[in-house]
Protein backbone atom coordinates (compact mmCIF):
# COMPACT_ATOMS: atom_id res chain seq x y z
CA UNK A 1 0.00 0.00 0.00
CA UNK A 2 1.87 3.33 -0.95
CA UNK A 3 2.19 5.83 1.85
CA UNK A 4 0.11 9.26 1.28
CA UNK A 5 3.31 10.77 0.36
CA UNK A 6 4.02 8.23 -2.29
CA UNK A 7 0.59 8.44 -3.49
CA UNK A 8 1.08 12.64 -3.56
CA UNK A 9 4.08 12.21 -6.20
CA UNK A 10 2.44 9.22 -7.71
CA UNK A 11 3.24 9.36 -12.12
CA UNK A 12 1.91 7.49 -14.91
CA UNK A 13 3.35 7.76 -17.92
CA UNK A 14 0.48 7.79 -20.62
CA UNK A 15 2.49 8.43 -23.76
CA UNK A 16 6.18 8.46 -24.35
CA UNK A 17 7.48 11.31 -22.15
CA UNK A 18 4.24 12.26 -20.76
CA UNK A 19 2.86 11.45 -17.24
CA UNK A 20 -0.61 12.13 -15.62
CA UNK A 21 -0.69 13.60 -12.33
CA UNK A 22 -2.87 14.71 -9.69
CA UNK A 23 -1.90 17.61 -7.56
CA UNK A 24 -2.57 16.54 -4.15
CA UNK A 25 -4.56 19.33 -1.87
CA UNK A 26 -3.11 17.97 0.94
CA UNK A 27 0.45 19.27 0.64
CA UNK A 28 -0.15 23.04 0.59
CA UNK A 29 -0.05 26.37 2.03
CA UNK A 30 -4.18 27.87 1.93
CA UNK A 31 -5.04 27.60 -1.75
CA UNK A 32 -1.09 26.85 -2.82
CA UNK A 33 0.60 23.53 -3.63
CA UNK A 34 3.91 23.81 -1.37
CA UNK A 35 6.66 24.26 -4.34
CA UNK A 36 9.04 21.59 -2.43
CA UNK A 37 6.38 19.16 -2.89
CA UNK A 38 5.80 20.21 -6.76
CA UNK A 39 9.54 19.85 -7.38
CA UNK A 40 9.44 16.19 -5.50
CA UNK A 41 6.95 15.84 -8.19
CA UNK A 42 8.55 16.83 -11.29
CA UNK A 43 11.56 14.67 -9.88
CA UNK A 44 9.47 11.72 -10.12
CA UNK A 45 8.42 12.17 -13.49
CA UNK A 46 12.18 12.94 -14.38
CA UNK A 47 13.30 9.34 -12.56
CA UNK A 48 10.60 7.53 -14.14
CA UNK A 49 11.68 8.70 -17.84
CA UNK A 50 15.50 8.03 -16.91
CA UNK A 51 17.75 4.82 -16.83
CA UNK A 52 18.94 5.99 -13.45
CA UNK A 53 17.28 5.59 -10.47
CA UNK A 54 17.57 8.40 -8.37
CA UNK A 55 17.21 12.59 -8.33
CA UNK A 56 20.53 14.34 -7.81
CA UNK A 57 19.43 17.87 -8.66
CA UNK A 58 15.92 19.88 -9.03
CA UNK A 59 16.27 23.32 -10.46
CA UNK A 60 12.67 24.88 -10.58
CA UNK A 61 11.37 28.53 -12.11
CA UNK A 62 7.71 28.61 -10.61
CA UNK A 63 6.36 30.47 -13.68
CA UNK A 64 2.71 30.52 -12.42
CA UNK A 65 0.06 29.93 -9.43
CA UNK A 66 -0.42 26.20 -9.37
CA UNK A 67 -3.34 24.26 -8.73
CA UNK A 68 -5.29 21.69 -7.43
CA UNK A 69 -6.07 18.21 -9.34
CA UNK A 70 -4.53 16.40 -12.58
CA UNK A 71 -2.15 17.68 -14.55
CA UNK A 72 0.74 16.33 -16.63
CA UNK A 73 4.58 16.65 -16.22
CA UNK A 74 6.30 16.61 -19.49
CA UNK A 75 9.89 15.48 -19.82
CA UNK A 76 12.14 15.94 -21.97
CA UNK A 77 15.50 14.01 -21.85
CA UNK A 78 18.32 16.33 -22.56
CA UNK A 79 21.82 13.84 -22.35
CA UNK A 80 21.62 10.32 -20.86
CA UNK A 81 25.62 9.98 -19.90
CA UNK A 82 26.61 7.03 -18.35
CA UNK A 83 25.80 8.07 -14.49
CA UNK A 84 23.86 10.88 -15.07
CA UNK A 85 20.88 12.04 -16.82
CA UNK A 86 19.66 15.51 -18.15
CA UNK A 87 15.88 16.24 -18.22
CA UNK A 88 13.79 19.19 -18.72
CA UNK A 89 10.44 18.56 -16.68
CA UNK A 90 7.56 20.62 -17.17
CA UNK A 91 3.96 20.60 -14.69
CA UNK A 92 1.48 21.93 -16.74
CA UNK A 93 -1.94 22.65 -15.85
CA UNK A 94 -4.60 23.87 -17.97
CA UNK A 95 -2.68 24.09 -21.03
CA UNK A 96 0.03 26.28 -19.42
CA UNK A 97 3.41 24.82 -18.18
CA UNK A 98 3.40 26.36 -14.21
CA UNK A 99 6.67 24.87 -13.07
CA UNK A 100 9.71 24.67 -15.51
CA UNK A 101 12.24 22.16 -13.86
CA UNK A 102 15.49 20.88 -14.87
CA UNK A 103 16.37 17.48 -12.95
CA UNK A 104 19.31 15.79 -12.78
CA UNK A 105 19.04 12.09 -12.50
CA UNK A 106 21.80 9.18 -11.33
CA UNK A 107 22.59 7.11 -8.66
CA UNK A 108 22.78 8.58 -4.95
CA UNK A 109 25.67 7.63 -2.84
CA UNK A 110 25.56 4.60 0.04
CA UNK A 111 28.74 4.76 1.36
CA UNK A 112 29.83 6.91 4.09
CA UNK A 113 30.64 10.64 2.76
CA UNK A 114 34.10 11.06 2.07
CA UNK A 115 33.96 14.28 3.75
CA UNK A 116 31.69 16.80 5.53
CA UNK A 117 32.18 19.59 6.67
CA UNK A 118 28.87 20.61 7.62
CA UNK A 119 27.43 18.59 11.15
CA UNK A 120 23.38 18.84 12.08
CA UNK A 121 22.92 21.33 14.39
CA UNK A 122 22.14 20.46 18.18
CA UNK A 123 18.42 21.12 18.89
CA UNK A 124 16.23 19.92 21.66
CA UNK A 125 14.74 16.97 21.43
CA UNK A 126 11.04 16.95 18.81
CA UNK A 127 9.00 16.43 22.02
CA UNK A 128 10.24 19.66 23.05
CA UNK A 129 10.08 21.89 20.28
CA UNK A 130 6.43 23.24 19.63
CA UNK A 131 4.84 21.92 16.63
CA UNK A 132 4.05 24.08 13.14
CA UNK A 133 0.27 24.39 13.28
CA UNK A 134 -1.81 23.60 10.60
CA UNK A 135 -4.05 26.85 11.02
CA UNK A 136 -2.36 30.08 11.24
CA UNK A 137 -3.68 33.06 13.44
CA UNK A 138 -5.14 35.04 9.79
CA UNK A 139 -6.66 31.45 9.19
CA UNK A 140 -4.59 30.22 6.31
CA UNK A 141 -5.14 26.16 6.71
CA UNK A 142 -1.59 24.57 5.85
CA UNK A 143 -2.61 20.87 5.12
CA UNK A 144 1.32 20.98 4.43
CA UNK A 145 1.20 20.87 8.22
CA UNK A 146 -1.13 17.79 8.77
CA UNK A 147 1.10 15.36 6.75
CA UNK A 148 4.54 16.76 7.66
CA UNK A 149 5.33 17.01 11.33
CA UNK A 150 7.16 20.28 11.86
CA UNK A 151 8.97 20.98 15.54
CA UNK A 152 10.94 23.79 15.70
CA UNK A 153 13.76 24.77 17.69
CA UNK A 154 12.26 26.86 19.96
CA UNK A 155 15.14 29.65 20.25
CA UNK A 156 14.48 30.11 16.25
CA UNK A 157 10.71 31.04 16.72
CA UNK A 158 10.73 33.51 18.91
CA UNK A 159 9.60 35.93 16.49
CA UNK A 160 6.31 34.28 16.97
CA UNK A 161 5.39 34.60 20.04
CA UNK A 162 6.56 38.01 21.37
CA UNK A 163 4.13 40.68 20.24
CA UNK A 164 6.31 43.22 17.90
CA UNK A 165 9.29 40.42 18.05
CA UNK A 166 12.35 40.09 15.42
CA UNK A 167 15.51 38.12 15.51
CA UNK A 168 17.72 36.90 12.79
CA UNK A 169 16.11 34.96 9.88
CA UNK A 170 17.01 31.32 10.77
CA UNK A 171 15.05 28.91 11.23
CA UNK A 172 15.89 25.19 12.57
CA UNK A 173 13.05 22.50 12.56
CA UNK A 174 12.41 18.93 13.09
CA UNK A 175 10.59 17.73 10.00
CA UNK A 176 8.69 14.26 9.63
CA UNK A 177 6.94 12.99 6.88
CA UNK A 178 3.88 10.77 7.53
CA UNK A 179 5.27 8.81 9.99
CA UNK A 180 8.52 7.51 8.78
CA UNK A 181 8.59 7.55 4.82
CA UNK A 182 11.74 9.47 4.11
CA UNK A 183 12.80 8.62 0.58
CA UNK A 184 14.88 10.86 -1.50
CA UNK A 185 11.85 13.12 -2.73
CA UNK A 186 11.02 13.58 0.75
CA UNK A 187 14.26 15.88 0.94
CA UNK A 188 13.06 18.11 -1.48
CA UNK A 189 9.62 19.05 0.13
CA UNK A 190 11.44 19.32 3.41
CA UNK A 191 13.86 21.98 1.98
CA UNK A 192 10.87 24.30 1.31
CA UNK A 193 8.95 22.89 4.76
CA UNK A 194 9.51 25.93 6.96
CA UNK A 195 7.58 29.61 6.72
CA UNK A 196 10.07 32.19 5.34
CA UNK A 197 13.23 32.77 7.38
CA UNK A 198 12.11 36.82 6.60
CA UNK A 199 9.00 36.12 8.90
CA UNK A 200 12.14 36.75 11.49
CA UNK A 201 12.17 40.00 10.65
CA UNK A 202 8.23 40.99 10.76
CA UNK A 203 7.31 40.36 7.10
CA UNK A 204 4.42 38.48 6.48
CA UNK A 205 2.07 36.73 3.63
CA UNK A 206 3.00 34.85 0.67
CA UNK A 207 6.40 34.95 -0.92
CA UNK A 208 6.50 34.05 -3.82
CA UNK A 209 9.50 31.60 -4.94
CA UNK A 210 11.01 32.65 -8.72
CA UNK A 211 13.55 30.01 -8.59
CA UNK A 212 14.21 27.24 -6.39
CA UNK A 213 17.55 24.60 -6.32
CA UNK A 214 17.63 21.19 -4.30
CA UNK A 215 20.52 18.92 -4.47
CA UNK A 216 19.94 15.49 -3.13
CA UNK A 217 22.95 14.02 -1.61
CA UNK A 218 21.43 10.79 -0.20
CA UNK A 219 18.88 9.04 0.63
CA UNK A 220 17.86 9.81 4.26
CA UNK A 221 17.47 6.96 6.73
CA UNK A 222 13.90 6.77 8.45
CA UNK A 223 13.16 9.07 11.16
CA UNK A 224 13.22 13.03 11.93
CA UNK A 225 15.05 15.15 9.42
CA UNK A 226 16.63 18.25 10.49
CA UNK A 227 16.31 21.34 8.21
CA UNK A 228 17.84 24.74 9.43
CA UNK A 229 17.21 27.88 6.52
CA UNK A 230 18.83 31.00 6.57
CA UNK A 231 18.61 34.31 4.56
CA UNK A 232 21.82 36.35 3.33
CA UNK A 233 20.42 39.37 1.91
CA UNK A 234 17.00 40.62 2.10
CA UNK A 235 17.75 43.92 -0.84
CA UNK A 236 15.14 45.35 -3.25
CA UNK A 237 12.68 42.94 -2.04
CA UNK A 238 14.25 40.12 -3.40
CA UNK A 239 15.55 37.29 -0.44
CA UNK A 240 17.49 34.10 -0.66
CA UNK A 241 17.14 31.03 1.40
CA UNK A 242 19.07 28.72 1.69
CA UNK A 243 18.19 25.16 3.41
CA UNK A 244 20.23 22.26 4.78
CA UNK A 245 18.64 19.00 5.84
CA UNK A 246 19.95 16.15 7.69
CA UNK A 247 18.49 12.62 7.67
CA UNK A 248 17.70 11.04 11.20
CA UNK A 249 21.19 9.93 11.26
CA UNK A 250 22.43 13.30 11.05
CA UNK A 251 23.99 12.84 7.48
CA UNK A 252 23.79 15.96 5.38
CA UNK A 253 20.68 14.70 2.65
CA UNK A 254 19.86 17.53 1.09
CA UNK A 255 21.28 21.37 -0.01
CA UNK A 256 18.97 24.19 -1.23
CA UNK A 257 18.62 27.92 -2.14
CA UNK A 258 15.79 30.18 -3.44
CA UNK A 259 15.30 33.63 -4.70
CA UNK A 260 11.52 34.65 -3.71
CA UNK A 261 9.87 38.31 -3.00
CA UNK A 262 8.59 39.44 0.43
CA UNK A 263 4.73 38.99 0.33
CA UNK A 264 2.69 42.37 0.96
CA UNK A 265 0.05 40.73 3.95
CA UNK A 266 -3.39 39.85 2.27
CA UNK A 267 -5.32 38.85 4.93
CA UNK A 268 -6.96 35.62 4.28
CA UNK A 269 -5.61 35.71 0.34
CA UNK A 270 -2.15 33.85 0.44
CA UNK A 271 -0.54 33.70 -2.97
CA UNK A 272 -2.46 36.95 -4.13
CA UNK A 273 0.31 38.08 -4.97
CA UNK A 274 2.07 35.15 -6.84
CA UNK A 275 0.18 36.47 -9.88
CA UNK A 276 1.20 39.86 -10.00
CA UNK A 277 4.99 39.87 -10.83
CA UNK B 1 35.44 50.78 -27.18
CA UNK B 2 34.33 47.38 -25.74
CA UNK B 3 36.39 45.91 -22.90
CA UNK B 4 37.71 42.21 -23.60
CA UNK B 5 35.18 40.99 -20.87
CA UNK B 6 32.17 42.69 -22.57
CA UNK B 7 33.53 41.08 -26.17
CA UNK B 8 33.49 37.99 -25.05
CA UNK B 9 30.40 38.06 -23.60
CA UNK B 10 28.56 40.11 -27.10
CA UNK B 11 25.55 38.43 -28.47
CA UNK B 12 24.23 39.64 -31.65
CA UNK B 13 20.35 38.59 -32.97
CA UNK B 14 20.16 36.94 -36.13
CA UNK B 15 16.72 36.21 -35.77
CA UNK B 16 13.88 36.26 -33.15
CA UNK B 17 15.35 35.13 -30.31
CA UNK B 18 18.55 33.14 -31.91
CA UNK B 19 21.72 35.58 -31.04
CA UNK B 20 25.31 34.64 -32.50
CA UNK B 21 28.02 34.46 -29.65
CA UNK B 22 31.84 33.35 -29.92
CA UNK B 23 32.83 31.64 -27.28
CA UNK B 24 36.23 33.42 -26.44
CA UNK B 25 39.32 31.44 -25.65
CA UNK B 26 40.52 34.09 -23.61
CA UNK B 27 38.89 32.67 -20.43
CA UNK B 28 39.52 28.92 -20.24
CA UNK B 29 41.28 26.34 -18.11
CA UNK B 30 43.37 24.36 -20.31
CA UNK B 31 41.06 23.67 -23.46
CA UNK B 32 37.44 24.51 -21.74
CA UNK B 33 36.24 27.49 -21.39
CA UNK B 34 35.14 28.10 -17.91
CA UNK B 35 31.38 27.59 -16.58
CA UNK B 36 31.29 30.79 -15.43
CA UNK B 37 31.94 32.39 -18.28
CA UNK B 38 29.37 30.22 -20.47
CA UNK B 39 26.75 31.16 -17.98
CA UNK B 40 27.40 34.95 -18.30
CA UNK B 41 27.00 34.37 -21.78
CA UNK B 42 23.69 32.62 -21.79
CA UNK B 43 22.71 35.20 -19.65
CA UNK B 44 23.66 37.87 -21.87
CA UNK B 45 21.57 36.36 -24.41
CA UNK B 46 18.30 35.95 -22.12
CA UNK B 47 18.50 39.84 -20.91
CA UNK B 48 18.79 40.75 -24.67
CA UNK B 49 15.69 39.22 -25.72
CA UNK B 50 13.53 40.11 -22.00
CA UNK B 51 12.35 43.71 -21.71
CA UNK B 52 13.85 43.37 -18.07
CA UNK B 53 17.47 45.18 -17.79
CA UNK B 54 19.44 42.68 -15.24
CA UNK B 55 20.31 39.08 -14.87
CA UNK B 56 18.74 38.03 -11.58
CA UNK B 57 19.59 33.89 -11.44
CA UNK B 58 21.08 31.72 -13.86
CA UNK B 59 21.04 27.65 -13.46
CA UNK B 60 22.90 25.98 -15.94
CA UNK B 61 23.21 21.90 -17.12
CA UNK B 62 26.39 21.36 -18.38
CA UNK B 63 25.61 18.51 -20.67
CA UNK B 64 28.77 18.24 -22.97
CA UNK B 65 32.00 19.64 -23.25
CA UNK B 66 32.29 23.21 -25.01
CA UNK B 67 34.64 24.47 -27.14
CA UNK B 68 36.19 27.49 -28.90
CA UNK B 69 34.69 29.28 -31.62
CA UNK B 70 31.24 30.33 -33.40
CA UNK B 71 28.00 29.62 -31.36
CA UNK B 72 24.21 30.20 -30.88
CA UNK B 73 22.30 31.03 -27.85
CA UNK B 74 18.57 30.17 -28.55
CA UNK B 75 16.31 31.91 -26.05
CA UNK B 76 13.17 30.97 -25.55
CA UNK B 77 10.53 33.06 -23.37
CA UNK B 78 8.56 30.85 -20.59
CA UNK B 79 7.00 33.86 -19.15
CA UNK B 80 7.36 37.38 -18.94
CA UNK B 81 6.04 39.35 -15.85
CA UNK B 82 5.62 42.85 -15.42
CA UNK B 83 8.98 42.66 -12.51
CA UNK B 84 10.41 39.37 -13.73
CA UNK B 85 11.34 37.42 -17.06
CA UNK B 86 11.71 33.90 -17.20
CA UNK B 87 13.63 32.43 -20.07
CA UNK B 88 15.21 29.39 -21.62
CA UNK B 89 18.42 29.92 -22.84
CA UNK B 90 21.06 26.76 -24.90
CA UNK B 91 24.45 27.09 -25.84
CA UNK B 92 24.32 25.07 -29.21
CA UNK B 93 28.02 24.80 -30.65
CA UNK B 94 28.63 22.55 -33.90
CA UNK B 95 24.36 21.69 -33.59
CA UNK B 96 24.58 20.29 -30.01
CA UNK B 97 23.26 22.05 -26.86
CA UNK B 98 26.18 22.04 -24.59
CA UNK B 99 24.57 24.46 -21.56
CA UNK B 100 21.06 24.58 -20.89
CA UNK B 101 20.31 27.60 -18.88
CA UNK B 102 17.34 28.91 -17.40
CA UNK B 103 17.74 32.77 -16.82
CA UNK B 104 15.74 35.01 -14.66
CA UNK B 105 15.63 38.47 -15.85
CA UNK B 106 14.38 41.76 -14.37
CA UNK B 107 16.16 44.61 -12.60
CA UNK B 108 18.78 44.47 -9.99
CA UNK B 109 17.93 46.58 -6.64
CA UNK B 110 20.30 50.16 -6.40
CA UNK B 111 19.74 51.07 -2.66
CA UNK B 112 20.89 49.71 0.11
CA UNK B 113 19.73 46.41 1.36
CA UNK B 114 17.43 45.88 3.97
CA UNK B 115 19.09 42.87 6.16
CA UNK B 116 22.52 41.58 5.68
CA UNK B 117 23.44 38.25 7.10
CA UNK B 118 26.66 37.67 5.29
CA UNK B 119 29.32 40.37 6.01
CA UNK B 120 32.01 40.20 3.62
CA UNK B 121 35.28 38.04 4.63
CA UNK B 122 38.16 40.14 6.14
CA UNK B 123 41.37 38.97 3.98
CA UNK B 124 44.86 40.80 3.66
CA UNK B 125 45.48 43.28 1.29
CA UNK B 126 45.30 42.24 -2.62
CA UNK B 127 49.14 43.20 -2.36
CA UNK B 128 49.85 40.77 -0.11
CA UNK B 129 47.97 37.84 -1.50
CA UNK B 130 49.76 35.23 -3.77
CA UNK B 131 48.48 35.67 -7.70
CA UNK B 132 46.49 32.68 -9.54
CA UNK B 133 48.98 31.48 -12.17
CA UNK B 134 48.02 31.34 -15.35
CA UNK B 135 50.17 28.03 -15.93
CA UNK B 136 49.89 24.87 -13.51
CA UNK B 137 52.28 22.80 -12.55
CA UNK B 138 51.17 19.84 -14.95
CA UNK B 139 51.14 22.20 -17.93
CA UNK B 140 47.80 23.40 -18.23
CA UNK B 141 47.57 26.92 -19.65
CA UNK B 142 45.15 29.07 -17.65
CA UNK B 143 43.90 32.03 -19.79
CA UNK B 144 41.18 33.00 -17.49
CA UNK B 145 43.81 34.13 -14.61
CA UNK B 146 45.53 36.33 -17.69
CA UNK B 147 42.35 38.35 -18.06
CA UNK B 148 41.04 37.74 -14.68
CA UNK B 149 43.16 38.53 -12.27
CA UNK B 150 43.40 36.34 -8.40
CA UNK B 151 44.90 36.87 -5.69
CA UNK B 152 44.14 33.80 -2.88
CA UNK B 153 43.83 34.68 0.57
CA UNK B 154 47.10 32.65 1.97
CA UNK B 155 45.49 30.96 4.56
CA UNK B 156 43.56 29.13 2.17
CA UNK B 157 45.81 28.10 -0.10
CA UNK B 158 48.80 26.16 2.48
CA UNK B 159 47.54 23.25 0.75
CA UNK B 160 49.14 24.33 -2.78
CA UNK B 161 52.47 25.19 -1.14
CA UNK B 162 53.27 22.24 1.42
CA UNK B 163 54.13 18.92 -0.19
CA UNK B 164 51.11 16.53 0.10
CA UNK B 165 49.16 19.52 1.95
CA UNK B 166 45.71 19.18 3.01
CA UNK B 167 43.04 21.14 4.53
CA UNK B 168 39.88 22.39 4.66
CA UNK B 169 37.50 23.28 1.18
CA UNK B 170 37.92 26.31 2.07
CA UNK B 171 38.92 29.13 -0.63
CA UNK B 172 38.67 32.93 -0.38
CA UNK B 173 40.68 35.37 -3.34
CA UNK B 174 40.44 38.85 -4.21
CA UNK B 175 39.05 38.59 -7.98
CA UNK B 176 39.30 41.84 -10.71
CA UNK B 177 38.02 41.42 -14.50
CA UNK B 178 40.44 43.53 -16.54
CA UNK B 179 41.40 46.31 -14.25
CA UNK B 180 38.03 47.57 -13.47
CA UNK B 181 35.20 45.88 -15.38
CA UNK B 182 33.06 45.00 -12.96
CA UNK B 183 29.29 44.56 -14.33
CA UNK B 184 26.33 41.90 -13.35
CA UNK B 185 27.82 39.64 -15.65
CA UNK B 186 31.34 39.57 -13.58
CA UNK B 187 29.28 37.97 -10.90
CA UNK B 188 28.89 35.08 -12.98
CA UNK B 189 32.20 34.57 -13.96
CA UNK B 190 33.72 35.77 -10.50
CA UNK B 191 31.47 32.51 -8.64
CA UNK B 192 32.84 30.31 -10.44
CA UNK B 193 36.91 31.91 -11.10
CA UNK B 194 38.37 29.63 -8.50
CA UNK B 195 39.70 26.20 -8.47
CA UNK B 196 37.80 23.29 -7.40
CA UNK B 197 37.85 24.08 -3.25
CA UNK B 198 38.56 19.99 -3.03
CA UNK B 199 41.61 20.21 -4.24
CA UNK B 200 42.12 21.32 -0.57
CA UNK B 201 41.50 17.92 0.28
CA UNK B 202 44.22 16.36 -2.22
CA UNK B 203 41.84 15.76 -5.30
CA UNK B 204 43.60 17.18 -8.93
CA UNK B 205 42.14 17.09 -12.24
CA UNK B 206 38.81 18.45 -13.89
CA UNK B 207 35.81 18.55 -11.99
CA UNK B 208 33.10 18.46 -14.31
CA UNK B 209 30.37 20.36 -12.90
CA UNK B 210 26.79 19.19 -13.74
CA UNK B 211 25.00 21.83 -12.37
CA UNK B 212 25.13 24.86 -11.02
CA UNK B 213 22.93 28.04 -10.27
CA UNK B 214 24.23 31.70 -9.59
CA UNK B 215 21.72 34.24 -7.79
CA UNK B 216 23.22 37.78 -9.03
CA UNK B 217 21.81 39.89 -6.63
CA UNK B 218 23.35 43.44 -7.25
CA UNK B 219 25.42 45.03 -9.65
CA UNK B 220 29.17 45.42 -8.27
CA UNK B 221 30.81 48.46 -7.56
CA UNK B 222 34.32 48.67 -9.69
CA UNK B 223 37.52 47.06 -8.18
CA UNK B 224 38.01 44.01 -6.42
CA UNK B 225 35.41 41.71 -5.71
CA UNK B 226 35.62 39.20 -2.88
CA UNK B 227 35.10 35.71 -3.57
CA UNK B 228 34.79 32.74 -0.92
CA UNK B 229 33.60 29.36 -1.85
CA UNK B 230 33.46 26.17 0.91
CA UNK B 231 32.71 22.37 0.41
CA UNK B 232 30.19 21.19 2.40
CA UNK B 233 29.71 17.26 1.45
CA UNK B 234 31.87 15.03 -0.67
CA UNK B 235 30.45 11.84 -0.85
CA UNK B 236 30.29 9.22 -3.83
CA UNK B 237 32.64 11.19 -6.26
CA UNK B 238 30.11 13.62 -5.97
CA UNK B 239 30.68 17.28 -4.33
CA UNK B 240 29.02 20.66 -3.75
CA UNK B 241 30.62 24.45 -4.19
CA UNK B 242 29.44 27.12 -2.57
CA UNK B 243 30.35 30.14 -3.44
CA UNK B 244 29.77 34.04 -2.11
CA UNK B 245 30.68 36.50 -4.08
CA UNK B 246 31.03 40.80 -2.43
CA UNK B 247 31.57 44.04 -4.44
CA UNK B 248 34.44 46.03 -3.55
CA UNK B 249 32.47 48.21 -1.28
CA UNK B 250 32.00 44.73 0.58
CA UNK B 251 27.90 44.22 -0.38
CA UNK B 252 27.43 41.01 -1.51
CA UNK B 253 26.57 40.69 -4.94
CA UNK B 254 26.31 36.91 -5.88
CA UNK B 255 25.58 33.70 -4.16
CA UNK B 256 26.38 30.03 -5.99
CA UNK B 257 26.26 26.74 -5.89
CA UNK B 258 27.62 23.77 -8.01
CA UNK B 259 27.37 19.80 -8.04
CA UNK B 260 30.08 18.62 -9.60
CA UNK B 261 32.51 15.30 -10.03
CA UNK B 262 35.93 14.55 -8.22
CA UNK B 263 38.14 14.65 -11.19
CA UNK B 264 40.60 11.56 -12.02
CA UNK B 265 43.83 13.42 -12.57
CA UNK B 266 44.90 13.15 -16.47
CA UNK B 267 48.16 14.59 -17.39
CA UNK B 268 48.11 17.28 -19.91
CA UNK B 269 44.30 16.52 -20.73
CA UNK B 270 41.92 18.81 -18.27
CA UNK B 271 38.40 18.14 -18.95
CA UNK B 272 38.96 14.54 -20.89
CA UNK B 273 36.32 13.06 -18.19
CA UNK B 274 33.53 15.32 -18.68
CA UNK B 275 33.07 13.42 -21.76
CA UNK B 276 33.30 9.96 -20.13
CA UNK B 277 30.42 10.64 -17.49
Amino acid sequence: VPTAFESAIAVEETSPGLYGVTVDPGWSIGERPNGGYLMALVARAAVAASPHADPLAISAHFLRPPSFGPGVVDVDDLRIGRSVGFHNARLIENDETVVDARVTTGRLPKDDPEWVGQEAPQMPAPEDCPRGKPTTPDGTYISLFDRLEVRYDPATVMWAVREGGRQDPVLRAWVRIDGDDTDAYAVAIAADALPPAVFALGFRGWAPTVEMTTYIRARPAPGWMRVAVHTQLLAGGWFDENALVWDADGRLVGQARQLAMVGRQRKGRPGADANDR
